[in-house]
This record gives C-alpha cells, sequence and structure tokens, in this order.
C-alpha cells in the first residue's frame, strides 16, 4: 500500500481526489491538512464521502506528510512551492495539481502567477505531467507538475498533427469551453448559480494561464515556436471541457483518421472515436478518458479537432492518480476503471 | 462467475444497469436484447460504456436468455410478465425493473396500468425487492420486483415511524421531487431540456402509479390501511430523488433520532444523518446510498422526515444488483461501493 | 411622472426592479444609492440594462432621496430601518423590500433577525404590502412592508381556504421549493453553481425566517393562531416558487374550485388555473403573475394547493411596483403587463 | 393596427412571436393556424399566455390569412413556400421564419433541404431580412426571408471586418454555441433534459443548413466568395447564441474597436461592447439586441469577435417583428423595447 498525504483538499480537485483514492487498491490515505478546515471531518465538509473517508482534517504539517510515500498538493496557486523543498528532501515524492511547477520558465512563471517563484531551482526537475507525452519521464520523477485541465484537452487534441508536421503551426486555435467547476471551489459573484446557469461567455481572451502552458507543452513536441489563440468559455454545465481545435492543413492528403487512431492506440485513457463522431462531455463524465473526434469539413484545409475531458478528472484529480500509478511502478488504470457516468 | 441476460436495456435503468454490471466482479454479462437497436453495440448506443461493453444487442430470443442464471428486465412496464414464466420454469432468476409484478394485487395493476395481468398467478410469489424490508424473502425468491424510484425513497423514509406506531398513518404526506431522469429514455415534448429546464412542477397529483405501490408498501409493514396523500414534481436536475415526508406524531416523546439510527444500523446502503441535516440529492448521486434525516420543527406534532436517493441507483439499477448480490450469496455491496459524486 | 429613489439595488432583486421602473410609463427614475458600487454605472454592472438605465450609483444620501416621492428600499435586512423615520418625515414614502417591517412585534423581529429593532414605533404603522389582502390600507400608507417570496406564493395559496374556514388551521403545511435567485446575490459556497446545480435540498426545517410571517399573515385573515409546518427546499433554477400546500379539510363538502375562482376574479395578478391543472413556475417568468392549482387527490380529506410565482417579480420587485401603482392610484398592471416568458 | 395571422405558431419561434405581438402597439393578432392543434386555445398550450391571447389555434386557411396585412409563417421548413403564392396574390406580406426564402440558389436549397423549392421563382424577389444590411429593401418587399439564428449572430459579428477589407476572407472561423431552443419543440431523443443538461457537444461538423446561409450573406456583402469553417455546438442553456468569430488580419493596423462602434452607432438593436469586454448571451436574454465585442489577443493577426443573441428574439421571432415594423414603417423598436432579463 502506497502511504499518501493531500495538502489542502477543500476545494473541487480535492474531493475527486479522495472519491478516487478512497476506492483506489493500492491507496492508503494517511493524512490530509488544511489550515481552514482543520479538526473537520473531510466527510462532514463533503458527505458524500461518509462511508468512504474516515480521516479528519490536519493543520498543515510537513513532519506527518514527511512520513508518506507520495504527497498530493491540492492546493490554490502558490503553496506546494513553498512546502516543495523540504518533502524532496524526505524522500517523498510530490504530485502538484496546482501550477507551480507546470512552467519551465520562472519568469514567465512570474508574470502568468503574480509572484516571484519560491524554489525556481526545482522548475527544470520537474517532470510535466501528461504521460501521453511524458510516461518515461514521469516513472522517474521525484516532483510531478500535473497539468491544467485545458492543456490537458488541448494539448492531446493537437498532438498528432503537430507530431506529424501537418499543419501551419502558427496560427493555431483552440475554443474551450469549460463547466464551472473548473472555476474552483471559490465563493465569487460571477460562479453563482443565479450568474451562470443558463447563460454563456467567453472570458480571459485577453490572455488566460492556461495559454503559456498550452504553448509551452506543443512547444516542447515541436522543437519550435507555436503561435496560439486560446479562448475559454465558461459553460453552464458542472463538469466537462469541450475544445474546439482549429488549424490549417499544410499537407492535406494525409489520412488523419488513421493518424490519431495510431498514435493513441496504446493509450489506456485516449479514445479516438469513429470517422464523423461528435463526443459529449458526459460520455466522460466521472471517468478519466479523454475522448477525441476529427474533421475536415467539406474536404477543406481546415482540420477540426474534438476533444472532450472532465476537466476534474483527466483534467486533474485522475490525471494525478494515473501519475502515481505511472511513479509506483502500478497498472496505469488502478483505481480509475469507472466508465463515464450518463444520463 | 454469474452468467446475466438484460432484457431491454435502451433506456436510463438500462445503461445504468450496463454500467455497474460492466463494474461488478463477479457479473459475466451475456445476452443483452433489443427490438429496435438489435446489431448495434452497446457502446455505438452509450458511448460513455466503450471499451466497458462489448455485447450488442441481439433480437429477443428466450433460448439465449435462459442459459443465463439471471435476467434483468429493464424494459417499459408489461413487457417482463410476458417473458416471466418461461424464463422462471427454465431455471433462471428473474429480476424486474418495470412494475410488472409489484402490485400483489391483479385488479389493482390491471387499474393503474391500463391491461390486464398477463400471469396472475406469479404475483403472489414475486418477492417485492427492497432490501430493508424483505432480505430474507429475496434470499429465497426466483422473482423480484425491483421497487419504483419514489416508493424506495417514500418507504425507506417513513418505515421507522410505522414499525413504532408513532404517527396519524391515516394522513401521511409524501412531497417528492423527482430529476428528469425518473421519466425515463423518451422522446416526450415535456422532456424536452427547454421545456424541464429552469422550471418545476407537480404532476400527477390526483393520482400516481407509485400511490398504490408505497401504500401496498406501508400496509404490509403496518398490517392495515394507510392513508396516504402523494405529490410527485418533475425537477430541472438529470438525477435524483428528494422525498420530503410529513406525519402527525400520536407519541410525541419518542426519540426519533436514535429510532432511525437504530432501524438502519447494519443497513450497508441507509445512511441515518446527523441530526439537523439536510441531505442534499447530489450526495448519492451514482451512489446506491438513501440518506436520510428526520426532523420535528419547532418541537410541534409534525414529524418532517428528508430522504434522497439517485433514482437510476437506489431507485432502479444499483437497488436490481443489489437484489442480485443476496439473491446469490454474494457481498451485498459488491459493485455497489462508489461514493456519490460532487460536485 | 413620478420620482423614484432606490436604496441598494445592486443585488438581485434590485436589477429587477430596474428593469421593472426603466419600462414604467410612468417612473421616473431619478437616485440610485450603493455604499459598495457608488461611482459605477448601473449599466456596468448589469450590462443587460445597457441603454435602460443611465444612472449610476451613488453614495447614501438623504437629501437626494428626500426630494424623491417614494424610495424602494433593495438593501439586506437592517438597513430600510435606519432610514425609515428620516424619509418619512421629509414626506418621502418608502416600499421595504427586506424584513425590516413586515413583522408587528419587535420581539419577534429580533428573534428572527438577530438585533433590535431600530424604528419599532413604524411597525404598527407599516403596512404589509400583500395587495390581495390589504389594498385598501396601501392605498393610504406612508410605509410598505413589501412580502417575501415564499409568504407571498404560501399565502395566495392557502387564503380561500381559511377565509372561508374549511381546513384544520393547527396543521398547514407548506413544502415550498425555490430558484436559487431566492437566495440573493451573495458570494457564499453554497450558491455556487457547481454547488446547486443538479441537485436538491431541503434547508431551515428547524427554523425559516419566512415561518413567522406567513403566520401572522394567515393569523391576520383568520384572527386566531394557526400550526405552520413550512419546509422551504433549495432547486436548482434560477427564478420560480413551487408552493405545495397541504391541508385537512374540516367542510369536505365544499367546492373548491369554485370557491378559489371567485375569490381571485377580480384580482389582476392571481390566476386560477381550470381543475386538474398543474402550473409550472416558467408560466410565471418574468410576470407578476401567481398561479394557483387546488386540488383534492382521490377525494380525500386532504386538499393540496399549488402556487407558483416567480421570486423576483410577484415575489418582490413586481410586487413592489405593483404597491407603488396602488399607491399613486396608478392602473394596478402599469409597468407589470409582461407575460410569463417560456421557454 | 396591423392585421397580422401566423402559420403554425405551436414551436418556439411560434410562442416567442405570440408574446412579443401580444404586447406590441400596432399588433392585432387575427388569426393562427395549425394543423395539429386546431380548436385548442393558444393559452391552452402556452399557459404562460392566458390573459394575453385569446385566439384558438384554427386550421391552416388561406382565405383567413388573405384577410391579414401581413403573415408570420412559424412553420417547418418547407411549409411556407407552399402558400407563399397565394398570400402574395392576395396583397399580403409574407415574413418567413423558417428558411423556405432564405437561400437565393434553388439547386442549392434543394442540396441542404432535401425537396425540390415550391416556388423559385419568388427566392429572388425575396429579402433577406437582416435590418443591418438590407433595411432598405426590406421597406419595399413582399416577402421577407427572417435569417436563421446562427446566420444572425455570426453576421453581425463578421460584417464590419469584411466591409472595412481587413481579414483573409478565405479562413474564417465561427465556433457558434446555441441553446437547446434552437433546435426547435421538437419531440426527440437527444434534445430531452436528460440527455441535453450538464454535456456539451458540437453537432454537424461535416455541414450544417446555416453554413450556406452565413457564407451567402457575407458572400452578397463582400461580392466575392469566402471560405468558412462553422461549428455549431449544443449547450446546455435554454436559449441565447454564442458565436466566437476567429479571422487572420490582412491590414493589422486598423482600430478595430472604433470601426465596429462606428459601423453599429445607428443600430438599435446592435450594441457593441467597450473594449475588453465578454459578452454573455444572458445580458440580451428576453431582448432583440445583439452584443459584440471584439478582441485582438496579444496583439497578434488574429481577430477574435464575441457575438451574442437570444436565438428566439434577434435570431427568430424579434427580428421578425421587427421585419415587420420596418415593412408598415413603424418604429423600429416597436414592441422590442424589453430589456434584458438578468438573472
Amino acid at each position: 500500500m502506497i502511504k499518501i498525504g493531500i495538502i489542502g483538499g477543500t476545494g473541487y480537485t480535492g474531493v475527486e481526489l479522495l472519491r478516487l483514492l478512497a476506492a483506489h487498491p493500492q491507496a492508503d490515505l494517511r493524512v490530509i491538512t488544511s489550515r481552514g478546515e482543520a479538526g473537520k471531518k473531510v466527510a462532514d465538509l463533503f458527505p458524500n464521502l461518509r462511508g468512504h473517508v474516515k480521516l479528519a482534517f490536519t493543520e498543515p504539517d510537513t513532519k506527518a506528510l514527511a512520513g508518506c510515500d507520495v504527497v498530493f498538493s491540492a492546493t490554490p496557486n502558490g503553496v506546494a512551492m513553498t512546502h516543495a523543498r523540504e518533502l524532496l528532501k524526505a524522500g517523498v515524492k510530490l504530485i502538484d495539481l496546482a501550477a507551480d511547477f507546470r512552467l519551465k520558465d520562472p519568469a514567465l512563471w512570474e508574470k502568468w502567477y503574480g509572484v516571484p517563484h519560491a524554489c525556481p531551482e526545482l522548475l527544470e526537475e520537474a517532470v510535466y505531467g501528461l504521460p501521453e507525452v511524458n510516461r518515461e519521464k514521469i516513472r522517474e520523477a521525484r516532483l510531478v507538475a500535473n497539468p491544467g485541465c485545458y492543456p490537458t484537452a488541448v494539448q492531446l487534441g493537437f498532438l498528432p498533427l503537430l507530431e506529424n508536421g501537418l499543419v501551419d503551426v502558427q496560427h493555431l486555435i483552440a475554443d474551450a469551453k469549460s463547466g464551472v467547476s473548473g472555476a474552483g471551489r471559490k465563493a465569487e459573484t460571477h460562479l453563482l448559480f443565479s450568474e451562470a446557469a443558463d447563460t454563456m461567455k467567453a472570458y480571459g481572451v485577453a490572455g488566460h494561464r492556461h495559454w503559456p502552458e498550452i504553448r509551452q507543452g506543443l512547444e516542447a513536441v515541436l522543437g519550435k515556436s507555436v503561435g496560439l489563440t486560446f479562448v475559454p468559455h465558461l459553460t453552464p454545465m458542472i463538469r466537462g471541457i469541450h475544445a474546439t481545435l482549429y488549424a490549417r492543413l499544410t499537407l492535406p492528403g494525409a489520412d488523419l483518421q488513421s493518424l490519431y487512431e495510431q498514435r493513441y492506440a496504446n493509450e489506456p485513457f485516449v479514445d479516438v472515436m469513429p470517422a464523423g463522431s461528435h463526443p459529449e462531455t458526459r460520455s466522460v463524465r466521472v471517468s478519466n478518458v479523454c475522448r477525441i473526434a476529427v474533421h475536415r469539413p467539406q474536404g477543406g484545409d481546415t482540420v477540426v479537432v474534438l476533444s472532450v475531458i472532465d476537466n476534474l478528472v483527466k483534467g486533474a484529480a485522475g490525471q494525478a492518480v494515473q501519475n502515481m500509478n505511472i511513479l509506483f511502478g502500478l497498472d496505469e488504470r488502478a483505481g480509475l476503471r469507472q466508465a463515464g457516468v450518463l444520463p
């Protein structure tokens, strides 16, 4: 059994992580910390976990965490980096579900997250935890930067095009729609039911923190700079991301369907749909799968890729568990076999 | 492994049953029949099951079903009763998720369901599959009538009051709110998103088919006639039933909280919340649990019971699997350990 | 034209009031105050009002308000009572959309609202603004206490039964379901989209502030004490209240349908539906109508009344405008002719 | 008063048209026909119209319609073209809310709508009813083809770019998200609440009927062929279209904000938001406004336009009333002054 600690865990990625780990055959959940909820039972905050999680939140305490094999940090941005050095020194593996270790360049991090990075020397070492790209590096990592939700859906959708040099990489477009849980469990007016139901809006068109993350990921694969327009939208659903990707084909003759199928043939959590399909976000709700379809409307030179995930699973907690499974040599599917829940 | 057949399975109770059985450690899904979808792969109709269910729908065929250990009938009302005799004769156990075997009195059945019953002689033998009342009988049954969704939530909420003779049983009130999936996967105008979202209505106030079912269940426990007002409401959520029950206390001194806790102390799927709680339907979403709270507002003589279930799990497919587990002597929790999904 | 001031107006009753007054043929909106938003244009906070409201929020300033004919207070509870004396002294009529003047007994007010009342001498004078009961008194009032949303739906539903002495008034039950906007535009976790969508729960079963308000209203009509169990529920819709009322008939022979039709025959904003109807909340969405149906299931001794309103219109801003119309001798329908918006 | 007839009117554009006309100061609603609902009162089908519309549906009857000044056809595609000749001959103006007269080329119409056109000779005469482009032609028209919902939002968003020759017109992208009411009031499984709530999907990527309509409209303005990728998405909201438009700037120096503001300065129903804005669909819910914002992320060469409408108002019934106002020389705003309803 793997001894597990969680820092934070009162947000949506936290409760989802708890739900997944509570059912994971090799997980031994030892510690969960929260400054705000210390002393409260997890199941009192999240009644769905009554009978599944017996732990109570405790005050953040690096010593208790240092006795774990792995610690998940499910806090707001900027917290994991204050714990990382000490945990790694104690021989604990760290999987950060926030953004602290996603960007390689400390200056870029500071620009987008507004504070200097607390341990820039770890940025290089941290492995970006997208298994479909970095599986071998994750296996050897001490510190995994779990990808953002939009970046997961967008990169998995674009990868086969970029890896095969098929499109104009200076003009990629990602029009992404997210359920409201993607914004977290924060008491902010614009996230209220009465504000976010029965309506739709774009946001962050001028610049969203996932834009540099996606670019960095695509550029790492491509080995050169990419141009990306990324427009996220807040959509009236709880979970789910639907990324609609557009690129101009420079090699129009390619058999895109085969290409996608081959690229992901051995991936346990990427499902390429039959030609002509339109994946729904609910088909992956509560599951760790990314479902993708590729289209070339009217046989023109624009390729359209549809990529859907559950933002809290493959876009956060599920991918973190997948990374844990890789880190510890477990079956990558352990604890993640849940089918999508429909309806 | 238990060899399993499903009749029907293209509706919401069907897809939920498939999802649960696909993850059940002792289930060997052999046959699924559907006149309308014969030849189509299950996973083409329900893409959430891609990678989980390999079967295709076949034409209804009693011979194939007769080779199973148990058959679930997940069809509209009136179909299971046309298969029952033959299946039972072949030694197959039958669990009907529709209403065909729920009412004991064939005349009552005909009154509420509009056609004569096709095998009235089986009504007496059929066991009403509410494990919290009939566990021992279910163990020995050949034919289980899986309860309706409203009846499950309402009966579990009322039982401790009636078993202990605490209330005026002539004036019970059940105000029940259901998610739209309770109405099934039928292409009817009033169930359209644009008709059922952002609105609420009562329906069937003059009489709903679950009214005689609830009364029969309560009367069986009580040994005498009960008076019940039952008002169902269509609520803009996909899953979930919230039953709010009202009764007048005739023994106002009773410690209702203890009474409920004791009654359900050993029940794996009934969770009595602490005093003062307000269970949410989402706390049981995708789980087989019924969560209950009992209140006595302002210390008056009216008791208020709040009882929530997922209508597709404890109110349908999950309870059916629970009944299968009992029938075959498995751990009653097998395949049903999923925590509620929140958010 | 009537010169109008608004105190507050940054919440949901505020924006609804602004929308209604902007289209009211006799309304001249002069001042709107908000401590938090002073200096901001109304239409910058509420972009639906672009082109309809040119005003900006200003700091609270009794002098500016004193130049109005009528002031609406659309603030949280406890604010209107700090302005009331001065405004009334200045000859301004005051319509309070919060709860400050709804209860007649200052001790009861303090018990439920947690602070002593700031001007208890005005409680007696204030007229409870339910036109269907108090139209004549409203006409002469200086100070109108606009009713709560639940109390409007519940009282209009119960009135004909109580006025005619038809039911056991010691055991009234009101099971009420509200859209989330009823909780206001407050950044609280439990009101987030991801918390309140696709789920349902009761709340405040032990005691809700609208309980004493409803009782007081019913007792005023009846002339004696009533017993009421009131259970509110949070429902995943933006607007709408659906009150399901239960009472035991003591005079079972009465023709309830005629009684309701006669009682409300001349009311412009109460619509008694034909026998057997089930009103939907969306049928009154954005309209000032209360739609009611009365049932007697299975001809028993329990009467069931279904009463629906838009909580922000007939349950708040619309009723406030209706009261203004009465106060100033206008056509009671002025500015309130909008039909329900469906779908 | 203008004498008005409606053919059809049992769908969502129908009920919205009825709601708008019932409140229109110059509308005299005379006839409404429906084969399926003949004899039924409008207000029995749509209870929100109780007290507002007294008419009953009648059998389709050209004679009764011929006595009107204008007839709106709010039927499925393919019906209006069977009435058009006769109505025009009788001197009645015809506004078709379906697609029968939107495409100029009968062959193209047949290709996309699957049947030959019944009166191809009228296609040339019909005026495409987008007032922001064709106001003067509409004024003189006998036959107005009311635009589709997506085409309205997309064209209004692209127009200033195309009219000023600022972008690569061979690679326009329109990623459009629609509320479910856009699919009509049809009893189809995929439109059920339990299928369409809490999920999102693209559809018709290979080809949607609004694609040729949008292209024709843009090409008419531009005077040459355009290349357009159009991806519609079904979104879990009742009303609203959010079109997110992408184009590559060929003249990057242009002041896009001023350009948009000038283009629409005199348009009563197009509202260009301040720079940096993100319009929400709910800001135009129930109103006839199209709200637009224009962005150029990171100062790059890709322009992003956000364009929102209420699909049933500016995208259907409201625009039809606007066209009627133009046809009869009324104030273009008559009956359409309603602000957006928020929340």
